[in-house]
């Protein structure tokens, strides 16, 4: 499966990363906004010994239409800004490219143009694609749904400098309807990202828990979203429509 | 709802305490092996105050048919020894009063038994009947199935004196075919009960942790399969059959 | 060693059972403000089988000098109220019994009798007398010292009807000199108390956890007290005064 | 302070990242065995603007007595291999440099030569040379001594290739005089590194946790250390020998 990866910041490097260490993907292209000083291709960026092409493009000189026809792709992953879907987005769906979009805040217009693209090709859309964010938010609304009345508290680790709280503790609040009082947040050293969420019972206590080891979880996050929607049809899909089947799966096979 | 307990040890009492402090549930009478000295009624042996009637009998001095015709209940909760079912079960389902039972072992010979009851009435069956535990089984095999190769470890924790494996980890073992190298038991002091289930990924870790306050949890656990059995029809059931509705609306809530 | 026991209440009972199953120390008797229905002795009270006297005795009925002369201790222990130094103390000062008390709080005037009586005899105070939070205090300030730039943040976990941070977590945020902002208060279900001091280093994380099991904590923590100042003269003494030769012993034994 | 780094594999790079961000310390030189191709510089090696020099010289092409003298240094920190202190020892003795060594294991007659440097110079050595972790040994150490009975179990959880009980595990339980049974070994996914020690108590449990987060931690405490030696006289330090004045100190402000 050929994928183009647009975006090459830390999160786009640390998927590169994943993505050449993979054997079932190869990375045919980066497309990034300036030139990459000195390197021509992120395996050399990166210092990693692959066979993917990886080239490194600019996405000022290049002509889109055009790009896609000389460098064609299965897959884009995106993890640059909210504004470059308008760039490549037309021509991505007109060559059959499926979209896997990591970019965390699209405005109400780009989220229209992700839809209107999706009758054409596959559109998946995820602010945080690691699986084991989601599979915390997954899990935590299920046991919410079957004990509602139960005390939900949610922890938050992350290094010191990281001001406001986290995205993902934003998320997990809304998802499970926690007031703000009941978000804690720990600012402290170098954690790299821990999420707890605590179901206290009144006998018993159930914790979900996720840290971040680094943020090559992303690259893992985007190769299991690709492995699961190679064959999906056009249509707008997030991270829950991705786990939905393995959940009917394991309702049925408990029977 | 009206409820006869069956057994009064440790974990009866501490049963009989969640009835006994229940507004849905009346506990009607406890059903033991031994006269309970001193003390006529559960309430009175526990010092709760309660409306509740909860009314000790011996098993050896009553005919049980008769005690079923005099003392009418809704469902029994059993959590004395596996030959008592031999002794109420067939009065039990000509009286239609639903079982809930949460013996640790049964032999064949008996779980054949409850099935031939489960023919006439709703039969109950959970060796462990925690809501905790069963969602951490629930959560855990959910999370095995969409990530196959993860490498999973179990850590249980309990007080010094309890020898062996825990019966709670063997089970999380045998759902999650873990080899028993992965289970890490950690025996000190006066620990109640804790297992940790933790799903190692490259880049990230999710643990999923259930720690056990007091006994009380079994009666919470057998209060919440009472409030969802209630309406089922005759049948023979577990937990997963309890959790499986929550799973498929929360699937659905989703989409 | 004969001990008295003040107070009997959750904590005192919790104490009283403690002290009658252990070998080195005999419960003399209970000094409670209410006299006790139904029950002579807390070994009743408490359904414990043991050799200690441990007669509950009315404080409104007794006269407390003649009740030293008639009942003698070598120690007395004190769970009951602040008021209560001020019946007992002279009396207990006059015939060379020790007092520890784990009285949460004391008006000035009472710390100010407590020091005039430890002239006389050996008399110990600790708010929170379980040596697992005395310890973190005592770790948690060591590594503070020796890291005084280090990000620290405490989370306290207790059940959900608790109002208002724990006294143990303002003990540990003084010590520790803690901006408010930096203890997390986490309220659900029947958390029965944690507290976790966390240490961020850029690169390393230390964590120092305490977790409550029981009241029993207190007569352990209590006992450990008199195992420890049954050889020390007069004086006023807190709990850093009995790890404090620990800690030289183990300085030493290191070197 | 001037710093000379030995050894520039895994380890030696993180060092090198922290000394060259600190204000305090300048790295001089870097000594590797293989010339660095490509890089002249540990600061361009590693990607980061400092004013150090950091020049990377190749310990074959150099004569190590005229090396010292055309650039001279207070302190050598060694991350390499246990030969490398025979090449450079009596030199840097000669010339009063400090010796910070973090070498795992040295042979017997290794030893014996850094203390016969320990007469001349100040020779330091710490297998782990983090300080989380010496603190982590420092505090379990003193609650073992404070309570001999207690209960003690170790968790290390580690990357799922790493084989063998890690070596800081082991050192933990040689402290704590721990049977091999109370070690748990975890092995999953891409864990970093995590220390608990668990201590048991009947009422409360105490935990002690280390976590890792990179190998900077090296480079914190080998910096840790540079201070804490730079006014110390000839003579072998471990890391107790740093971390006791700290807990005296400690011990004499809480009287």
């Amino acid at each position: 499966m050929k994928i183009g990866l647009i975006g090459f910041g830390k999160a786009g490097k640390a998927v590169a990363n994943v993505i050449l260490g993979s054997k079932d993907f190869s990375l045919e292209w980066v497309l990034k906004n300036k030139p990459e000083s000195g390197f021509l291709t992120a395996k050399e960026a990166l210092n990693i010994e692959a066979d993917d092409e990886s080239v490194i493009y600019s996405r000022s000189e290049i002509d889109i239409d055009r790009f896609f026809e000389m460098h064609p792709v299965d897959l884009i992953v995106d993890f640059s800004d909210a504004e470059s879907i308008l760039q490549y987005g037309s021509s991505a769906a007109r060559h059959g490219v499926k979209i896997i979009s990591a970019i965390s805040h699209y405005q109400d217009d780009q989220i229209t143009f992700l839809k209107e693209l999706a009758k054409t090709t596959t559109v998946f859309w995820s602010p945080n694609i690691t699986l084991g964010v989601n599979y915390l938010l997954f899990a935590a609304s299920l046991l919410k749904n079957i004990a509602p009345g139960v005390d939900i508290e949610l922890i938050e680790e992350h290094f010191k400098a990281k001001s406001g709280v986290s995205g993902t503790a934003v998320r997990i609040a809304e998802t499970l309807d926690l007031e703000s009082e009941s978000i804690n947040s720990v600012r402290a050293g170098g954690i790299v990202g821990k999420h707890e969420v605590i179901f206290g019972f009144p006998y018993q206590t159930v914790r979900l828990v996720h840290e971040s080891i680094s943020r090559e979880a992303f690259g893992s996050g985007a190769l299991f979203v690709a492995e699961n929607i190679k064959d999906k049809k056009e249509g707008f899909y997030n991270f829950e429509d991705i786990l939905k089947p393995y959940f009917f799966d394991q309702a049925s096979s408990l029977s």
